[in-house]
């Protein structure tokens, strides 16, 4: 499916962004809209788009070009412009005989909007995306009734939902484009107006969207914002930011790394640094932490720890923010695993080198590197029954029932075990935060292998019924 | 989509095991022939079956009921069995309205050739699934050209393509079925002539299928097979066990591994032990060795780690002869993990109380469980970039490239890790097996991160173009 972008729209409500350059140039945190709009289009796999432009629209095609991340962009001219997007519509007109994609460039879209409206049957001219609740006096209502759209128009005040300016489209909607023409309307709304008339227009809620991202271990509800004001620009920033926070599993990530996060992120995402630069800082840092461990600098090295858990939630945050998550990306984790692990051994190895040992008994005592080769143990066994089970079963383990969701709180990770290595380092008994993090790892291996098997067994006996 | 089932046969040639069942509950490596094609169904997404029985049809009823692992199972009875196969098919003609699936239920499916004829148009009223061989006089033989079926018929002359039994039909080919009978033909082959004749028939070449399987880390080729004698039985489990071999990665697992496992498999289907029972045993066996590396039977647990890696492919490779893979049994390689690593501890734990440590200079030596904490943390590393590549990428790691094709022949693994084992502990020297381990984990860990990030990176800058 190919699909249709409205991009020649001046924003003067964002002046002076756009003094020297159009709206679908303005930059929201540090990708431009149209830009948004077409990496939404490729994670949907549509291929092939057409951009309708007009103010500035010579700015678009530079910026552009013939091809967006392996999308074929072709460009519409529409000197009517000011007249209103119905204008920008219809001067696509004779590009598409085939059932598309109808999109407006100032708009951000969740991109499972999108591919769940491809997903829809059109059984008419035009079938709207909306959202059902009350607009502003800037949106477009809805007012419909027993799914039939009754009224549509910009403000509307009997309204009870909202057009949000997604569209699949037939070629016959252009038909109920010219004749809102000749009637003198200048909106794309004008046009969906006369095919609801005419019976001839559908909508999509997008209610209806499973809000469950696996990947992100919570709902994340899909969105779609109008930015039409330099207030909107903040308040997308905000809402993009928000929603690549995955789902916090204990309070330290909730009240410390989460907000911390988000602050980082909201101002990370207009420079140019991309999330691979910051992998790679946040791997320079930990080394260097390593270091300090290993050469008796405990207190700093503990301190600086809290400093690498907020940093390294950092990267996957921005890439989700600016539309930049890489497959490279994806082997962050595996990374993250050996700068942790270097830490414990680096610790251990610098207690032995000291001396230091639990003794049990006056015979017996425990060296700390046995501590340190469980932890890694217990720690890498935990990690691959996790990514296991959500490959297997779809659905992470931590989102799995009732059980889970308390136990994800206190299951051991990085972040919390930064408490109890500070805490021992503090009372100056450091091989305590080994002895602790042996233990705490070892339960949660322990949880989290009895309850992916018996999970997975259970899904077993329910297919086989 | 709905599947039909011709299991009406009675297996003359199959006698004595046909002597009190039907042929279709002949078993193959321990399951019954029809139960194969409903397995293969099952995996392709068919959710509802019809099964044409004639010879001892109650007992197939019997065995199946109404519901075969989540699939609506219903039964059509044909009296007329003995006069050949196109009498099942005509018995199930008020049941099909829409496109179905058409399978014989003594032919073996490779599952990707079902999913692949599914995803088919069906542009006439038969397409059938051919092989381009010349057959023997058992198999019918079609002879195709230009993608026209000339000819088709048991044993014809001048075939250069064999009829696999498996077919999309539409419910037209009900018409030329009655033809057929009327003519005093009896089996769907004849039909398929007249549909052909009329030049409403296709085929559709299983070679066109991909035989790359990126869980068995080589090309299978799709298969299907006849099986109407003892003989054919004992090929059809070779095949079988064959073609759940993953793809070997280095001499050990080649000429070792693979036959050993092979022949205790081919022996193994027949029997009633569970995949995940042997799951079970070789972790009890592998623990046990832990037990007595860290008490100092190191010659006993060093041979002993072999057999555990013989063992260790059986439950896999059980499971995919007998399909019974499980959600369960993907947890497998989680636990192959803790129990490896184990070795590495109870070794090192017992070096380390015995007083051994590799004395570098007068005054420095390493300690045992110095080499394997960093073992544990090198295996950890590489495998979850392994995991995690082939969940990214698509494809495994060890079929990448050329370059990855000889490195997999030498890259660190627990097969190849037991060699050095043994070779050390028989030289009385075992602080060198952890040492060369050590190096060769350490090397593996190096290669995979490199390659990886490569490639991945690769793979970035091809999608942003």
């Amino acid at each position: 499916m190919r699909a249709l972008i409205l991009a020649a729209g001046e924003g003067k409500r964002l002046y002076p962004l756009t003094k020297e350059k159009p709206k679908a140039l303005v930059k929201v945190a540090g990708v431009p809209l149209v830009e948004r709009v077409l990496y939404a289009l490729k994670k949907v796999g549509i291929d092939e788009a057409s951009i309708v432009v007009g103010c500035k629209g010579e700015l678009i095609e530079k910026r552009i070009g013939e091809s967006f991340s392996g999308m074929k962009i072709g460009y519409i001219k529409n000197h009517d412009w000011e007249k209103g997007n119905l204008y920008s519509l219809i001067a696509a007109k004779d590009r598409f005989r085939e059932n598309f994609l109808l999109l407006m460039s100032d708009h951000l879209f969740d991109d499972r909007v999108i591919s769940s409206l491809v997903a829809q049957e059109l059984d008419s001219s035009i079938k709207l995306v909306i959202e059902r609740r009350k607009g502003s006096e800037d949106d477009t209502g809805v007012l419909e009734r027993n799914g039939r759209i009754e009224k549509i128009g910009k403000g509307l005040k009997e309204s009870n939902c909202i057009d949000t300016g997604l569209f699949l489209c037939s070629p016959k909607f252009f038909s109920y484009a010219e004749r809102a023409k000749r009637e003198n309307k200048g909106e794309v709304a004008d046009g969906v107006a006369l095919a609801a008339e005419a019976e001839d227009a559908e909508i999509f809620d997008m209610a209806k969207i499973d809000a469950y991202v696996s990947g992100m271990r919570r709902e994340v509800p899909p969105y779609w914002m109008d930015v039409d004001s330099k207030e909107e620009i903040k308040e997308a920033k905000r809402l993009l930011v928000e929603n690549a926070s995955k789902g916090a599993s204990d309070f330290l990530a909730y009240y410390v790394h989460k907000p911390a996060e988000n602050k980082i992120v909201y101002y990370l995402s207009e420079t140019g640094i991309t999330p691979n630069q910051v992998t790679i800082m946040v791997n320079v840092l930990a080394y260097f932490v390593t270091a300090l461990f290993f050469t008796g600098h405990l207190l700093l090295a503990s301190i600086l720890i809290f400093l690498v858990g907020i940093l390294d939630g950092l990267d996957g945050k921005l890439s989700r923010v600016k539309n930049q998550t890489t497959k490279l990306g994806s082997m962050e984790h595996s990374f993250d695993f050996l700068y942790e692990c270097s830490w414990f051994i680096a610790l251990a190895l610098n207690l032995q080198i000291e001396g230091e040992s639990l003794a049990l008994t006056s015979r017996l005592s425990i060296s700390p590197l046995v501590f340190s080769v469980f932890i890694i143990l217990f720690v890498a066994f935990y990690r691959n029954c996790y990514d296991q089970f959500r490959k297997t079963a779809g659905k992470s383990l931590d989102d799995w029932g009732r059980f889970e969701r308390v136990f994800r709180r206190i299951a051991g990770r990085r972040n919390l075990y930064n408490l109890p290595i500070l805490a021992f380092v503090l009372l100056g008994m450091p091989i305590y935060s080994l002895v602790f993090v042996f233990f705490h790892s070892m339960l949660t291996m322990i949880v989290y292998g009895w309850r992916v098997c018996k999970h997975l067994r259970e899904e077993d006996r329910k297919a086989a019924r």
